[in-house]
């Protein structure tokens, strides 16, 4: 296997954090890496012999994507996703800038052949025992889509979960505002038909918001605007509620020594909810494999969205997808 | 006061619950109520002297919205909104078919002057101490919005968050993927311009997903597919973690203990997200007060809905939103 090119500038904790991150993936699941990023900086961490491909500038987390990608050509984000294309690398993981992340993808690496846009895929975890995490996707490349793009989603997602949680048959939903194929925008009604119709991949019809964290469908589907609008208030919601209890944990001496009973019992929760163990975000659909971490990753989540690139490079992700998707 | 036109049949627990909660609202708040709905249905429960207006038909929860309100012109629902727009209610609540109670609004009450669509404006609670609810807005009427829609949802949320909780110069956001007036689908930039050129109300740029259980905006506005998948969202996601979190405190007998101890302080937030105590969504831009309950709605959820009818009737919701709206 090539090794996983790390932009070690991107994130709000860079280069620090991901840098021990990714020679925690080296060290403990002998992944062969490479640290992309200003050498100065990176003297001054314990980067333990791994390699670093030198980037002198660094697109900010809050620079205009489409202007950094251009104007910084000697990026980590633009150096990791040549390395990418070039053959001296299998993969791509950034915790920066995300648009820039997919920009930089997008424009080095290039599309699969036949795939109108690449969409982001993010693993939504189901604390329901057993569950596998719900894949949707597009959550937010694509502000606007056609229905053609919502089908290829539904393909490579459906890839995806096979490749990464071992599903054999996902089952594939389209979200919507009702169950029923004539509910919703006109694009998911033509998206809804173009499925049901046959696209290769088994489609169980609409679901809504509220089944997505739950064992109703292993791919979610939809535009990168509902999409992205959908992950940020589930987890809105979800830290509202936790600090809502948290603080009701705190009201007396009693509740604290109670909270401290259950605190082994909720813990496994919690850290199944954090998105720094789910492994990113991966953007299908660009001729390479690309995770992109939220932007303020631990190193907890660079080791493992280090593990999942390596899964994916070694399962063929980038093939499998090539198979499934009709060109548009 | 007019009285409030209850629909007695519309529900999955109605006419019983229905029933309970409008004669409820009679007693304890000295509400005039009358029940709409098949007599010799409501004969067989205690309506305490309640007038009841006859309706001989029930548009079913899972019935095509628009087929049912012209089909079923001697519908519970039909006849309620009937009794609005010839001046012998002041206003409607109806937890049944949510389609069908918007279309039978629109069809008989009609639009006010001027509103291009109505919206379905929703609470979301904020647990946070102190707050406000989130006033969401369209939570599912309009599938499509064109800007000016959205900027009209903006006037009548705001409108509605000054007569609903007090607020002086409501903060109106708009829901987005991103912070920047650039980030979005071209609809929502549009309706970013229109908004920061000055459309009446305290506008403060876009919100995410995250934000809407927050206290960041009073009002939060999205075209009706994005608003509806987000409230879905959200009640999936509460629901899940809050399953889990039962789930943990059974675990031992140490953890049950434990439970009981919290319970208590869990008790008030638990209440505080429960949509049973939210007094339900309102129908805006219709000429005439119109609440829509959920079809699980408990004696206490229909109990809350008719007290907000009141306070919206009492308070002049319709003739204050045909005041802020801008024609379109």
């Amino acid at each position: 296997v090539l090794p996983i090119a790390v932009d070690a500038m991107g994130g709000d904790r860079a280069p620090a954090e991901i840098v021990a991150g990714a020679v925690r993936a080296a060290r403990e699941l002998g992944a062969p890496v490479v640290l992309v990023g200003q050498p100065e900086a990176l003297a001054t961490l314990d980067t333990a012999g791994v390699e670093i491909v030198p980037a002198s500038e660094v697109i900010g987390m809050h620079e205009d994507p489409a202007l950094g990608v251009r104007r910084k050509k000697d990026s980590s984000l633009v150096r990791a996703a040549e390395a990418v294309r070039d053959g001296r690398a299998s993969a791509m993981v950034s915790a920066g800038n995300t648009g820039a992340a997919m920009a930089s993808a997008l424009l080095r690496m290039g599309r699969l052949p036949g795939v109108g846009r690449p969409a982001v895929a993010i693993p939504v975890p189901v604390p329901v025992a057993g569950a596998t995490p719900t894949i949707l996707l597009d959550a937010g490349a694509n502000a606007e889509c056609t229905a053609e793009w919502l089908v290829q989603f539904a393909q490579m997602g459906s890839a995806l979960a096979s490749l990464r949680y071992g599903i054999a048959d996902p089952g594939v939903a389209l979200l919507s505002i009702g169950e029923e194929a004539t509910k919703g925008s006109p694009v998911v009604k033509e998206a809804h038909a173009l499925l049901a119709a046959g696209a290769g991949v088994r489609f169980i019809g609409n679901v809504e918001g509220r089944d997505i964290m739950s064992d109703a469908a292993d791919v979610v589907v939809t535009d990168g605007f509902t999409g992205n609008v959908t992950l940020k208030t589930m987890e809105g919601s979800l830290r509202a509620l936790v600090g809502a209890v948290m603080g009701a944990m705190q009201a007396t001496d009693e509740t604290r020594r109670a909270a401290e009973v259950l605190m082994p019992h909720l813990l496994p929760l919690y850290r199944s909810l954090d998105p720094d163990n789910t492994g990113g975000a991966l953007l299908l659909g660009v001729n390479g494999v690309c995770i992109i971490s939220h932007g303020s990753s631990s190193s907890l989540a660079i080791f493992n969205a280090v593990r999942v690139a390596l899964e994916m490079v070694e399962g063929d992700l980038v093939p499998q997808l090539a198979k499934v998707i009709s060109p548009v």
